[in-house]
């Protein structure tokens, strides 16, 4: 047993996986989940579904007794969050989260308390999927995943050590990095895409109203959408969180956009052809060191 | 046995794939390929793997006795190959094309012979995968995919009727769509999104090469960028072929990225979250439809 009582904020598909993971490699004595009012029937299925042992929709009821408390909610409530355990903060218990952006995180962090708390560990598992909710929760959700923590420099060390064997024993392979390199990259790798695919089926969707095109959309439209059935109310979060990350690449990648119809236009085959081949060998490269 | 002879000119991904499902299904007697000297490692390949009996660099010979033609090839080198089939033309065969544009293919077809032949059919199925040559060719790749038929007002019912039933024998559900529908289908649920996946993964490789980004990107960064690893080649001459419907549409994505970026930098949540819900559904409605 790696720590007593596990308190999940926010038990959806992300924290539901914490919870299994840890219930399957039997991390905690007692696994429970904090949610507001309006998650109730999400979180009576997560106790009903055995994730949870108990769930609670007050802060202190819910973490009386817990020494790892995992934030799972959409990084656009985290301050409120915060301002809720603010009271109950406990010194001896760790706190972390998973947040997919780091940089408001810490600013919430900052603004509630005043400086960030020396057991609070931001973090970030690379891993998800398009279905929300805990009944889309797995167990081994974060096996060989990445998991990225971005501690500051007055971070407690104990806390940073019990959150990286806890999520080691997850699954996920833990490194550490600078928080705006975080938001950074993930701007690019993950934050980006997620945008262009819910743009692309906007677009697309709007025009299918009109003239029937799904209809004659393939395979690879369908892996290529997948990231527009993600829940909506989260990336809407991450979109304002990040935007200072990721609106400059929106308008770098219409810029590309804008470039490529050019290209078109004019008939110049010989630069699309160096651009298709570079994007294919790039791609190749990330294959390459893609695990698993 | 529907055909005593078939000639598949390209025996690449698409051409292997309806010379192995033939086969397969016992369609023709005979299968050879055509293609040019360049190709000759891959044509023997075909061979060796059984999924061509034999193959030519000449016309004359590869037409020989064939009664049903499928151009297999990428859409810029379609005209070359009406010219080079011209005088070797039989008005007792059936000739067909598997290009993903049919607007270019018939006005290659009236520009080698002044009018497009009775009995050709242009044609095209909604299949394929990011692997290109003939070692990547499946017999079942067009199992419960869709094929277009685009015929003209006077292209021949027998032939039209000869290329359903070839199809219909692999595995596809044929339907018949207008020319410029369907190019303008086309370019919105397929080439769209290939010159996207280029776009994206050209601008983060060339952010690779100067900060490690792709060591970071996850499962959900592979699926959307799957189409990328297309062979470059083929979409080069999609690009310039239906550039007409293409160009367009990239503006209006740029046009929309721009408008998301500009909602971030506002922080219109509301607006935000009402995008990506309509995209979410709109992925809904094509996800409810698309088989398999």
């Amino acid at each position: 047993m790696l720590f007593n009582k596990l308190c999940v904020i926010g038990v959806g598909l992300i924290g539901g996986s914490v919870a299994k993971a840890a219930r399957a490699r039997n991390l905690c004595a007692a696994i429970v989940g904090l949610g507001r009012e309006e998650d109730r029937e999400n979180l009576a299925e997560a106790q009903s579904l055995g994730v949870i042992d108990d769930y609670y929709f007050d802060a202190a009821s819910a973490l009386h007794g817990a020494d790892l408390i995992v934030i799972a909610a959409p990084v656009g409530s985290v301050e409120a969050i915060f301002a809720a355990l603010q009271e109950h903060w406990s010194a001896s218990a760790v706190y972390t989260d998973v947040g997919s952006t780091k940089g408001n995180i810490v600013a919430a962090a900052q603004k509630v308390f005043g400086r960030v708390p020396r057991n609070f560990v931001p973090g970030h598992p690379i891993a998800g999927a398009e279905k929300s909710g805990v009944g889309a929760a797995q167990a081994d959700l974060f096996q060989n995943k990445r998991f990225i923590l971005t501690p500051l420099a007055d971070t407690d060390s104990a806390a940073v050590q019990a959150v990286t064997r806890f999520w080691e024993a997850l699954g996920a392979s833990v490194s550490a990095m600078d928080i705006a390199h975080h938001d950074a990259v993930l701007a690019a790798t993950s934050h980006l895409p997620h945008i262009l695919a819910y743009a692309l089926v906007d677009l697309l969707g709007r025009k299918d109203e009109q003239v029937e095109i799904f209809r004659y959309a393939a395979g690879g439209f369908k892996d290529f959408t997948r990231i527009a059935s993600s829940d909506p109310a989260m990336w809407r979060d991450i979109c304002i969180a990040n935007r200072a990350e990721i609106a400059p690449l929106l308008l770098q990648l219409c810029d590309e956009l804008q470039t490529v119809a050019a290209l078109m236009e004019r008939g110049d085959s010989q630069q699309l052809l160096e651009i298709f081949s570079y994007a294919k060998n790039a791609r190749q490269r990330f294959l390459d060191q893609f695990e698993p």
